[in-house]
């Protein structure tokens, strides 16, 4: 497997000198932290008079953690290091759909940090400055689209600015200027299967490689079933606006958990419940600090993500640790009828399940008191000859399997290819008609 | 008035250095061009062997002149400079709605020449880094919006990358991050006035300064309109995405004309008939060439729009001449019963008119042979006491003003505000229902 670094200094630092970088930039970012509202506040309330108070881990640790609560009781400026924006060059923000939005500045030097990681990232997967990069991410506050747009042009790629959406313009241009890698959501890239093969275009005519799947949880069936389709890798990044976007974590060729960059995040990983720091390997919410932004410090921040840490090395010999997949999120939980379900639960079960196409809904209602989950998936039609017998075979083995993992038994519909609703975004396939609890 | 500039140097150069500089990078791109499958044709035919054989104006105007049409026909590769992208680090095209698209290539050097020169045109329209720049262009392939974005950014202005759309949002961000310079077409502007207004926000309660208008013609009056209204400056822009977009011309701070960076760009004036070169103060055709960019060389572009060049001086001390507004283009040009009109014309006049608030409609149908005019404007309701005798009086007005102007006698249709059309991108005003010629 080639491996190629953006930095291997860094990228293969051992642990010591990847802590004593931590705690160098933490004091940047403690001091640029007495310059906002927030952090003056709290300072204060802790005792915490200079940068040096926080010189090892455990002082770190005294930190308060933030939530996204903080972030918006804060907006627009509570986590603004000065007093106006005339150091800032970049404003991001989320949209806001679910009340205040949260809003991250950048210095000139934070972003070309945060630029640097994405080419650290998009080196790590493979990419090199020959390669075409079709960047199929919506562009504007999102930090995605921009952000990826960055760190590809930083590495030399050509980048294809098109944004998301127009499928047919996205197909030609893949065909036109020999796309290799595209940055797009799994929904989408599902989508983009079905509308390639109605174009008439064979996919071995297009010269994709790899696509940088993101924005949106996907399970590892997904990821495979994507792969297949297309013959090439997909893989799979975090990241949140709140830290900066893209450049969080990113898989590397081995695709076996993605890498988090631990010279520019400190990461925790703890017990939602009680706040306690968990060991590697066990599952909790990931807790991120950015040490790359001084424009707006942000310390200790709550990702609402479930995940847990890889024990073991990288393959690829990069040292910085590796989280696991999202499993879930603290706050997108869905409780049936008293029993914890994650979305990806179910979606991990029917992927596996070859007979099941690439669409699938969860839709959940009420009878009486008692929850009903039903789970929608499309076929592949091909694989049927049309008895209703076998479908109805099909229905009772993926309830089984279902109920299995995750102990409800739900209803399962079966749709021919094209039924489901498709998504050019963002999916939205959990739909909860329960009403308000 | 406050001149800045973003390289005094450059920006008051006489017109000796200014065409020593022309001359000199025009080997660059001469060089260049011997890589292009187009370039390397003609130049066979034209018995040019080295960049040498143009080394003045004279042998430059032997070039061929270049139109849309070569650029189609070169898709995708045509007037690529090289065998792969290996170097290209961007892609723009134009939307190819109304055909194969025209694509431009940027290598690093390219994009960094782009970069600086939008950084200069906001400069001479009065910004600094202080400035909060809200970007309601649309990014993505257009060269527009990620143009200006990268320019403003390298000024040091705060950017906000929000995009076109979502009125509200826009409004609550200029409003919360006290927004002071915009990035705006005219008809989106427009929109804006009365979103605010429904909004129940004071237009003093915002921090606005500017507005840099573009990517869609109007008319000094639409312009005028627009600053009483906001009581802000607004900014004309000229670019087009084969010639690198926003960075080709601005105006300063004088408003009386688009600088068009000369050190970057040769500018030539020819009747569109002839292809034979006018004299500054003549209306013409525009045609470009690009000096700052060798990933695709592109020389003696016809932009098919009409201006002319001023021919005294601007009080700013640039010396990089001035060009008009866009008069037209050769090819939006109506004919309206055998007389050539310009929707620019109609604007103009009925925007004088105080009566008439800010939108309007050119509708044209066919009557048996006749074409029939119909102009649509709505207006300022306030102005009216409701005697419908006021109305006719006004129709007549606009009506015989029209026919002065254009020689046709239009029929008027009077509407309240907000009953025509309004645009948040591009307005579609003309809408020509006379079938194939």
């Amino acid at each position: 497997m080639q491996v190629n670094y953006w930095n291997k200094e860094i990228e293969t630092a051992d642990r010591a000198e990847i802590e004593a970088i931590q705690l160098e930039k933490l004091q940047h970012i403690i001091k640029a932290a007495f310059k906002t509202p927030f952090y003056s506040r709290h300072f204060k309330k802790l005792g915490i008079k200079s940068p040096r108070d926080i010189k090892t881990f455990e002082d770190f640790r005294k930190l308060p953690l933030v939530s996204k609560e903080d972030l918006r009781r804060g907006y627009p400026n509570g986590f603004l290091a000065g007093e106006n924006y005339d150091d800032v060059v970049r404003m991001h923000s989320s949209s806001g759909t679910t009340g205040i939005p949260t809003v991250i500045y950048w210095n000139r030097e934070d972003l070309e940090a945060a630029t640097d990681l994405v080419a650290r990232c998009l080196t790590a997967a493979g990419c090199t400055r020959s390669d075409i990069f079709q960047n199929m991410m919506s562009y504007g506050l999102f930090t995605g689209g921009l952000g990826l747009h960055y760190g590809a042009e930083r590495l030399g790629m050509m980048v294809i600015p098109i944004g998301g959406g127009n499928t047919i313009r996205q197909i030609n241009t893949m065909r036109d200027f020999g796309t290799t890698t595209l940055h797009i959501t799994p929904s989408y890239l599902m989508h983009l299967a079905t509308a390639i093969k109605e174009h008439g275009i064979a996919l071995e005519t297009l010269s994709l490689k790899r696509a940088i799947v993101g924005a949106e949880p996907h399970t590892e069936e997904t990821r495979r079933k994507l792969e297949e389709i297309f013959n090439i890798d997909c893989y799979n990044c975090y990241g949140l606006s709140e830290m900066n976007g893209p450049g969080l974590a990113f898989e590397c060729v081995y695709k076996n958990g993605l890498h988090i960059w631990e010279d520019s995040y400190i990461l925790e990983i703890i017990d939602p419940a009680t706040g306690e720091l968990l060991p590697d390997g066990e599952t909790g919410e990931v807790v991120v600090t950015c040490l790359n932004r001084r424009a707006m410090p942000l310390m200790r921040y709550r990702t609402r993500d479930l995940a847990h840490v890889y024990t073991d090395m990288c393959q690829c010999g990069r040292t910085h640790r590796r989280l696991s997949r999202i499993k879930g999120r603290t706050d997108d939980m869905l409780i049936i009828n008293g029993v914890n379900v994650f979305p990806s639960q179910i979606e991990e079960v029917i992927m596996k399940i070859p007979e099941v196409g690439t669409n699938y809904m969860i839709h959940l209602t009420k009878s009486g008191a008692i929850d009903r989950l039903t789970v929608k998936v499309e076929i592949y039609s091909k694989m049927f000859s049309g008895d209703p017998v076998e479908l109805d075979i099909l229905k009772d083995k993926i309830s089984e399997e279902l109920r299995a993992s995750i102990y409800i038994h739900p209803r399962v519909q079966l749709h021919e290819p094209g039924i489901l609703p498709t998504f050019e975004g963002k999916g939205k396939r959990v739909v909860d008609e329960r009403g308000e609890f």
